[in-house]
Order: C-alpha cells, then structure tokens, then sequence
C-alpha cells in the first residue's frame, strides 16, 4: 500500500469527505429504517455507520493517538465484524435485535472519533499512518455501498416497498448496440496490483500468467438478453444449470432476477426509486454467480476468469479514471467498457495470488481468511463510492448472493 | 358479553383510558426500541400499538361508522394478526422487518382511529356496539402486557440489557411466611364466567364439575424456594421432567429461569429496571410448564387444574376487586392469595368449555383456534393492566414459552 | 395391575404366543426390510424385535432369575427407547443406521431370553413376577401394532410400495347405514379401571366425573363422508382449523389423509396390501388430530372428550370381549361399535387422572413422562392385537401424527 | 478418449474383473449392512451395486444391443444419481429407505446385465462402443471406492463400530523420513491430460500455465505432524482458519480427523479393520479442506494448486505405473512420492480448464456440473482401485467434506 498522495492535510480532507458522504447516504432514513436487518448477510444502517466509526476507534485512534478515551467500552463488543483477533463479538444474524445504541448516539460516537481523527491527523504525518487511514476509508467506502444493497434488500421485504429517493425522470429507451467482441491471443499477461498507490492486499502480489486466446464481450449482458433466457425456459431447464445452482434455484423458486417481479406477461423491478418497467438496455442486475453461468450455457458461451477480465480491460486502456456521478442508486443503460454500474461474476474462485500474504495483526483478518467458497467480482457498480473503482479490484461473493448489484458479461474461446 | 356500565360516555371514557395507557407505556421507547422483533413470538411496540388500532378500524368502524376512510389501505395486510378471514397478512415472524410505518406515522393512525372512535361514540348508542368496542379494550389491555413482555425479551437480548424504566429503591427483605395449604374436599363446583360483565368467549358457558379433594398452596413458590430445586441438580435429573421438556431444557441448555444468570456461586436477573440480585421472597418468574412441573415432581406435589384453582379461588372469595399498581415491571414479593404478580400454569390444557361456541364471524378466531397445544395459565401478572384480571381468566401459552411472566403454585392430593 | 389368571402355566402359555406373534408378524420381512427406518418417529422392524426382548431381560431376567447372562452387554444401549433411569441410549432418529445386530443375532437374542424366561416362569411362582412378566407382554403387544404401521410408512416411502401381504379378494361394497347417535345425559359417571385384571398404569384411578348431556355418532367417520369433506375444499379453508393444524397442513401440502393418493377425479390408497380404490364404506384412516377436528367443524359437530367415549361405551356394554380376526391389515368396513378398526382421536388432552401416581423405578416412566403435548385416541385398530384392547385404554399421539391407524367419531351437544 | 487396448476381448475380461471386483468388496457385507445410509452424502452397498449396473443398462445396453429388455423399468427412478437428462429419480437422502430391491434382485440385476453386456462385446468390435464400456468401467471403480468410505461412515456410527475385515498384523513402527522439498522455478508446464488412453473429461484439454517458483513437499503430512498442531491448540485458535472453516469447526466441535476419538491424553482411529491406536509414520487421513489449510498456516506453509503438484510430480516421473497392493482398507505408513494412499487436498477450486466441453449427451453431466464450491484433491488413496489412478486425474469435494481418504501435503514460495 503506497497512497499516492500521503500530506497530512490531504489525508484529512478525504478523511472528512467520505465519512461525511456516509452520513449523507443514511440522512434520507429514518431512526426506524437505519434498525432494521432483513437477512444475515445484511446489516443495519446504524450497524454501517457505528463499525466504520469503530474500525478507526479500533485500528487507528487505540495504538495512535495517546490518551484517547474510548467512547463506549461496550462497542467494541457490539461493532466488531469479525476479527477474531480483537475479541468475541455480537452475533451476525442478530444486529437487528440492537436498538441501542440509536442513531443520536451513533451520530454522537461518530462525531467524538472524527475529532480524535482530526487531532491525530493534525499532530501525526507519519507515512505509515496515512496508510492506515486510507485503508479505513477504503473500508468505509465498501460499507458504503453495503449500506445501499443492505436498505434495499431491507425495503423490497416491506410490503410498502419504500423507496430511498425519488425516482428521476426516466432517459428515453437506447436502442443497445449489439454486443462486440475484444479478442486476446495467447500470451503472458501481468496482473494484480503494482504496489503504486492504494489496494487491498488480496490483489497483489502482481505477477505474470498465461491465458490461452479469448474473446471477451465488450459490455455486460443486457435485461433485454436475459429476458430472452427467460422466455426460452431458462430457468426450468436443469440442463442449463449448475448442480447447486439448480438446486439452490429450485429452493428458492427463482424464475428471474431478484427484485424482479411478473406482472401478467410483463414484468416490474423494485429499485431503490420504487418500482418500475424493465428496461431493456440496462444491464441485467441482481443475478447470482448460478445464474449468470446458466445464461452462459444457454448462449454457448463461458464466463471469463477475473485474469481474462482484466488483460482485456487493461489492452482496452481501462485503467483511465472516469467520472462517475456522486450517487446512483440504480444503474444506467449500457454502453461499451470494463467499469459499467454492475458488478461482474467471473469463473474464478476466490483465491490468493502466488505469494499473497495477508496484513500483519487483525486487519489480516480483513480478506484472506474469506478465501474460499467465493467467486470473484470484477468492476464496480452503480452503488460504488466514484474513485473507489480499481482495475485490479476484486469483489468475492458466494455464487448464491442476489443483493449485489451483480451481473456478468460472456466470454468465448 | 354484557359490560357494566354501557352508557356511551362511560365508554368513551374508558376508551380514551385504555387507549392513553397504550402510548404511555410506549412512551420511553426510541423509534429504534420500537422497531426491533427479538424473536418469532414477540412483536415490535410499534406494531402492538398498530394492530390494537387496526383491531378497532377493522371491526369496529368499518361496519359501523358510515362514511369512514381508511388511514392506509395497506394496513390490513401489516396489521392483522392472525385473522384468516380478513385477509393475508405480513408473516409474523417478519415484523421486524417493517421499518415503515414509523412511530410517527404510527401516532398518526392512532390519532385517526380515535377521532373516528370519538365521533362514533358520540353517535351510537347501541349495547351491541358497547360490547364489540369493549372486546376491543380488553383486546388493547393483553397488547399492553405483551408490550412489556417483548419489550423486555428484545432488551434482554442486547448486550447492553437496557432498561425500561430505573429501579425503585428495593423494599428490605421480607420473612416469607411458610407456604399454607387450602383444602377443598370432593364434590361438585360451579366454574367459568356466568355472563355478567365482559368476559372472553373462552371463559365460558359457566357449568359443573366434579373434583375429587385436593390441597392447594395458598401462594405461589418463590425464588428462594425454587433456588433449592437448582441447588439440588433439578436442572440435571431427567427423572424429574416430562419427557417434552427436558428435551427443550436440553436443547436449550437451561439452568434456571429466564433471564436469570449465574454470576460464579450467585444469581442475578434481568429486569425491566436493570439487573439485579435475585431476592428469595419475590415468586418465581419467566419459568416454562416444564420447569414448573419438574419442580413439582421434586417437591413431591403436582401442578393443580384450572378449575381446582378456580374452586379454591372462589373459596376464598378471591373475585373481589384489588387495588393494583398502574405500573408494575416486576412482581413484588409474595403474600398469600390468587391474583399475585405472576400467571400461574395450570395442568389444564387449553380446551373449549362443554357447549363452548366462538364468537361470530372474524372474531371467532380471537380464541377458539388456539385450543391445542397450550396449557392454561390463571390469574394475573405484574405486567397485567389492573382491571383487566378476572377469576375465570384463561390465558394460554405452550409449555415451553417463558417470556411472560410466568410461574406456578403447587397442589396435592 | 392385577391379572385374571397368575398360574405359572398360564403365564408361560400367553408368554409364549405373544412371543411368537412378533415373529409371526416379522416373518414375511426380509433382512433389509427389518433394517430401515423411514421416520424418527418410526422403528426398524428388527429394532422392535430387539426391544421388547431387551424390555424382558432388562426388567424381569435381571432382577429376578439368579445367574442369568447378559446376551451381548452392549445392546443396553442399542435397544433402550426411553428409559432415563436405565441409562444412556442410540439416539432414535439414527436406529436406521444400525445395520448390526442383524436378523440372525436378534433371532438368537430372542431364543436365548425366551429360554431364560422359560426357566424363570417354571422356578418362580411370585404374583409380582406374573405381574412384570404381563406388563411385558402388552408391552409386547403394542410394539406388534407399531411394527405394522411402522413398515407401512417405509414401504409406502418406496417407490416400489410393496405389500406386506398378498389382498384378500375385497367384499362387495356395502350400504353404509347412516350415522346413528347415542344420547347420555348430564350426570355423573365412573371412568378409568378399577384395578380387576391388567391395566396401563394411566388407565387408574378409577374415579367419578360429571358431564354435561351429548350425543355420541354410533360409529366412526367413513371413507365417503370424508371425501364430501375434502370435495368441499376442507383442505382449503382455514376457518375450519385449528390454528397449528393449519400451519401443519400447509407445511406438508396435505390434501388428503395420509397413504390417499389422487389420480385426476379418483382416489386411491396404499395399505400393507398394496393399492387399491378407495371404499365408501370404511372407517377414514390416517388422519391427524387437526384433520379431525377441521371435518368436525365441517359437520357442525365436534369431537368427544375421551371420558364422554368411555361412559357412552359403558352405556353401550362395549366392555364385552370380541372375536377380532388374529392379523388384520386394513380395516374392514363400518358397523356400529365402539371397537371398529380405527385409533379414534378424542378431544382431551393426555394428562394424569385425579391420584395418578406412576409406577415405581424405571418402569415410572412408561406413560406418565408423556403426559403433555399429545392427544388421547380410544377404542383400537385393525393392527391392535386382539385381545389387547380394553375399554379404558388411553392410547396418546400428538396432534400432527398420521401413521398410526387414526380414525374419529363425532359428538355432539 | 481413447483407451490403450480396444479389442473386444480385452475389454470383455476388463469387464469381468471389474464387475467381479465390486462383488468381492461387497461379499462381506450382510443384507443389514447393504441397506443403510448414514449420511446424504453417503449411498447404500447395494445401492453402489445397482446404479453402477443400470449405468451400463441404460448408456450401453439400451442405445447399442437391439431388442434389450429392461431388468425392471422402475430400477431408472431408483437408480439414477443425478443425471437430470434421463429423467426423475429417488431422492439421494433418502436411498437409505429402499429396503427393495433386496441384495438376492440386485445381484439377478447385475447378472442380468453382464449377461446382455457379454453378448454385446461379442458381437460388437465398435471402438466408440468400447470408449463408453471403459467409461462404465471407471465410473464402477469410482463407486468401488465409495463403496468403502460409505459403509466406513456407516460402520462408524454404529456404537458396536464393526469391522469390514480383520487387521492385519501390524508393521513394526517405522523411523519417518522429515520432509523433503522438491523445489519447481518459474515457468512454463503442460498440465492435463493429453488424451493418449483414458481419462474423464475434466482432465483435459492439456494445455500450458505459467507457474511461479515455489517448493513441494515430496510426501504427505504425517499423524504424528499432525499431533502436534492438535496439541499446539491448532483447532482452538480461530486466526489458523478460514473463515468459513472456523465456523464448521465450531459447528461440529471439531477436536481431530475424522474417526478420530480422544481417550484421555491418547488417540484411538476407527478403521475398516476396527478400533487401533494411532501411528505417527501413517499419513494424516479424513481431515477437510479447512484443516488442512488450517494446519498448512500453523505450518507457515501453503497447500499447493493442482497445477504445482501436477507439475513437481511429472518432474519426478511419477506417472509410472506403480503395483498397489489390490485391497486396501487404511493407509499404509509413509514414503515420498505422489501416489500414496490418501487423496490430497489442492488449493485449487474445481473449475473447467480452458476449452473444456462436457461430453454429449446425458454423460455431459457426469462432471461438469459440479464445478462450483468443491476444491480438487490429487493422487489417489488407498481405497482406490489399483490401476484407476492417474497424474492428470482430478478428484474434487466440498471443503468440508471428511470421509474419503483425504489428507494433504505442503507446498512453499
């Protein structure tokens, strides 16, 4: 990790820049919707907005700043995730039985750790440091979109199905361009993270690999593509499927994205602005890792490995910084292009790297121990906090999770 | 059903009594407190303080107040209970979901429901009309316990134990008089409620049983009492339990009451005030059937039916009026007689009276369908409202429920 | 207990055909059908066998034949079902697993405690002895009776159903005559047996009850009544249900009794004959408690308490022995009477008569750990052993339970 | 696919020693033992017996010998695995409630079988005929092997814990070798299979990785290694594991292997030959994916990728035919090299090499479907067939999974 600008004044900048965007990200809710939890996998409003704030209490202000006074003894106890390292920790699924602390003390712990923050920052350029920090803010900008895919799960299981904002005024339907296809021969291509500025330690150590000649498409899948897949049986075909897939999609009933509901012979989707019609030229959204992979059957293609994914976007010059709004809630209709407003599911497990070795102490805990039983995700998605985004970025999910803004894009050989 | 006092104003007052209850109660509670389900029995404040309102939209104003609009069509879907034939409903163990409605939105209802009340009051007199709005009282008031008792649940399970309201300054230890026998000898009593003033449909039709000669303990068995059972391994003698329960013990991993913990050779317990130290002369609390009955197995006695309780009851003129607290969080130590601080199982299970008929129509879910399964529970708890206990009182929960305040007496042959 | 007829003669004479029925029973049963369990509620055959010979060497052999060897030491903790006081067990739901002690072990476990047992009832003429020795032996019994339903559940779970045995040519169907009722009035009637002859220990005391004027049907439900039931949606409409049996059916999708099968319009049944159509004219059979009482509220009737069955059968002189056929599979067509061949599930709850007190040492927990949670049938089944039925039997099952041979009869005021 | 010797009779004699083999692993086993299942995971003896031979009926016999008859056409819905193409089948939990057929009609089944395959190999010298009777072959020496890791897992459960066989004298404990390293630079390798003789389809296409130096242990993890990272607290310390593993551990409360039971300070295993005490020389044997990767970072090292050990061994020659001994039921102690007796954990999830295509057809499911969520073991074990080991070959379970033969060994940058 080597941020790449390391000024005690910059690092407080975007210190008080992200911890403010999270605060706006929750001002829309209410006492209420920041309590609840809808599944395991999710967790409350207030949850997000109390671990970031404990993860700099934790992580940085404890061995940093003398004299720092814990502001509840009891929230490590409450807002630990799970680093076993630092102590037991309330159980997952039952953060939403927690009223207390409510969100006028969660805003009040908040408040008192960004002044500890500032007065570290202020007294402390010590390189290391600011490594620490932007490694927190890294994290809260992960929880950032969590918050997002967390309300929504949590709304759509409402019957009133609230919204957070209110919808804009719909872009005319695009006709889509047809899919194209970026080839790559076989060779030697470098990836994973160079070390130049920020990553998490899960994407490096770079290194060389080879891939056999590929065809990558140059846009994710479309709603319009994945309704056909729909309406040719696709999700009554077990030939299609994955063992587990079928298998979880036969528990489940699934009979199309989630979020989706049929209405008659068409169908509505609940986003985060209410419920609408489905357009066909955005990307196909809410799709597990089974589901993406039996489109993929049905159309006689593959998934790309995450290295394919980003051999082809870096011959693409993907790496450029684009500027993403501020706040979007659900994607945007598809263009061409490796950072589109969804996550994609690739083919490969989520592995360490040759010579990947997590970060000393707890924070080691921070993503090699969840390296198995999931599948990576490259890009990013409309819920992702711009300037977040990363070429060498991976997500990892396990191939069941809905609640992302997840699709995929097809490969071929 | 034929209430006392039936004039309109009469009603209308106790209306206005009964209802306020509700918000005080409700009152100290966060919108975050009121939000939480800590598990599939219990509900949210907020939703208790909906569907008590509901209860009166739905079968009250709806058919007789002419001209009356709905606040939220979408209530009768989040609101009802159980009743099958108003309709589908949002699964009970889901409530904790709903963060919307919020509680403002909640005292919005509540105001609307009891102005359309007020003018419906206002405008008919009719008897038929004083019961229903009275059955909906009486339908609030079990809502107002089962507030404290979920509340208390939902607390309990936060590691931060918070309290309701603070702790009294403790009344000094009293000498708890040894436990005294009534003896009643064999022959034939009169049980169930004779259909003077409100009852529960399932308190009747009044009628004869016989009962061969039985003693009953003149007050139920206290903590102290109860201490000795654990003393002397109660909790690890298969011998002593029905075998239903001492599976769920097991499963469970019990080794005393709910909400009790073992702190080294002490005991402490969670309260609505905060913890505390156990106090011997306080009756025993928050224990299931089983463990009621393995104590009784112990002790060398056995539970009594309702109608022996019922027959000593009214031996002992026990149905005149008792000057209760308005607010009680824990029970208070223990004298002896028959509406003491904490429900009472029975070995009775819940079933109809001979020629017991439910109410008509909706309504005739209130307690009929429940009658299995459940063992009944009589007289009254700290948590009760004061009014609302009645000798022929027949409250039911399964065997293994020990959220409420339960307890038990014992009786002999 | 006090059995007719001690003599030691007698005794070995009954113990021996008693003995000999079980094998009788097991004999068509191949090695692998002995083996399976297809429920934890239900036993393998060869299990069955096992126990009830363990029950005889554990309880009489042991303490009563001087020198006596244990066959293998360690089937103690194969073949003890329940008894906590004679220590640790397999857990049930795994006797499926045991493939070992095969057929041919158990056989000779059999011969080595029917030899043991040979000698003891020639040396030893103690009445306490002929009273184990006949507790033992309906012991026995009841195990035949479960062997029966028991193969019936794994046969019907194979898609081969097979058939225990070969179907007798069916009796033309007969004109069923319609359902007759007899009236008893309000009084009081001595219920329970009165010690002459073997009980179960929760058939006593005898004692006196009061109950309030019904009329009691002159016969069970029919297979043609039934159908009228589900034809009318029974199966459809929760106003007719109890709340848990609702939930129930729901979870299980039952549409039927449990073996019924609909093909289009028609349906069938699987027996331990195999398929055949469906007869109007006998007993419904395989139902649950909750199917009985939602046909019940169907008919405007109810169903009676086990105490109104008993006086109307006194009333009837039902008590007087009857010529059952020594092997029945399915039960015959309906007469009147109040020991047809069906199970009838009666509206009380199993609890302890007035005085009940349990056997003394392990044998205490034969019924009275039970007493909660399940509901008395009365009368027998087609698979009760003849002889072995009584008019105070109390046989028990939970609500939900649908492979014993369960029919019901209905009451009214 | 092209097997080396593709004359009819050699493949008629391959057949007949295969077939037979099956039987003589089955001969010992009762009726009893041959019909349980103690896991879902787990399939009955019998049930291994009759889905191997209806594989042949239905992939050989039905396509290629004319007028074929059908043993039963009930045996498809019983004994298909998972082959969504040929239709429903019995549900894989419950396989261990067939008691029918019985062992008598399964082996009339396989003979029925050899029989029509015997004049089919006669009469047709067909090499595509001859590919798929190979692929029969090597699907019924994988059930071979499943065969015994199944009824292991039965016996296991089993308080009487039988043996399959009796042990044989045991080897006097011998003095193990420490760990060598074999050491691999950057490169480039060819992994797969290169399609020269058999192989299944997920060993191919051969084709080249780029690997990065690392080291290799050249023999599995030993008992007496893995003694010490038990007795070093390794399953107690929660930062050694993976996420996911930690929580199984906990789950299952882990405390050693599989088979493994603690008496006081030593180690007993259960084996196929009965209980014997554990030696230090033998390879570390039913351990998951999680602790082996648990171990390996207590170790300071790593597991390998499937690639690394793929390549290290084809440098040390190992894909030399080796004489294994024909009936092994535990593993021998160690020696180096790359076939020992226990399959070895990879770190390489189960994914398709690039290019690769399921077969045609029905058999395409054989194993392409279950390339999610399951990690590759390598090698073979001592339960696997002799001769049906291969360097290419790639087992695959879920990380969880302990009852085959699985150990691990160590790999290093």
């Amino acid at each position: 990790m080597a941020p790449h600008d390391m000024s005690p004044s910059w690092i407080a900048g975007l210190y008080a820049s992200i911890r403010a965007r999270t605060e706006a990200l929750a001002a829309p809710l209410s006492a209420e919707d920041q309590t609840v939890q809808s599944m395991a996998d999710a967790s409350p409003t207030k949850w997000h907005r109390a671990h970031t704030t404990w993860f700099f209490e934790t992580f940085v202000l404890v061995p940093n700043l003398p004299g720092y006074a814990l502001f509840d003894q009891r929230y490590g106890y409450l807002f630990n995730s799970y680093y076993e390292a630092v102590g037991p920790r309330h159980p997952r699924p039952s953060r939403g039985v927690l009223s207390r602390p409510g969100i006028a003390e969660i805003a009040a712990y908040r408040a008192h750790v960004d002044r500890a923050m500032g007065q570290l920052l202020d007294s402390d350029a010590d390189p290391a440091l600011a490594e620490l920090v932007t490694l927190g803010l890294q994290h809260e900008q992960q929880h950032q979109e969590l918050l997002l895919t967390d309300i929504k799960h949590a709304f759509a299981a409402s019957p009133l199905a609230p919204f957070l904002l209110p919808a804009a005024p719909p872009a005319p339907p695009e006709a889509l361009a047809p899919m194209g296809w970026i080839e790559v021969e076989t060779g030697i291509h470098r990836v994973g993270h160079d070390g130049k500025g920020f990553s998490f330690d899960n994407e490096g150590p770079a290194h060389e690999v080879l891939l056999q000649g590929f065809a990558l498409a140059d846009r994710p899948v479309s709603n319009g593509e994945f309704l056909a897949f729909i309406e040719d049986d696709g999700y009554r075909r077990p030939e299609l499927w994955l063992s587990d897939g079928w298998a979880t999609a036969q528990t489940h009933q699934w009979e199309g994205p989630s979020y989706w509901r049929r209405d008659g012979s068409d169908w509505s989707v609940y986003t985060l602005n209410g419920h609408s019609a489905i357009r066909a030229d955005e990307p196909v959204c809410h799709v597990s890792y089974y589901e993406a992979a039996a489109y993929a059957e049905w159309a006689g293609r593959r998934l790309p490995t995450e290295f394919e994914w980003e051999a082809a976007a870096r011959l693409m010059g993907s790496d450029a910084a684009i500027d993403y709004p501020d706040l979007q809630t659900h994607p945007r209709p598809l263009s061409s292009g490796f950072h589109q407003d969804v996550w994609e599911w690739t083919a490969s497990a989520y592995s360490p790297y040759p010579g990947y070795r997590p970060l000393d102490g707890a924070l080691g805990e921070y993503n090699g121990k969840f390296m198995i039983n999931q599948m990576v995700l490259r890009g990013r998605s409309c819920a992702t906090p711009p300037g977040h985004e990363r070429l060498t970025y991976r997500n990892f999910f396990q191939p069941s999770a809905r609640w992302q803004f997840s699709g995929f894009r097809l490969a071929g050989d």
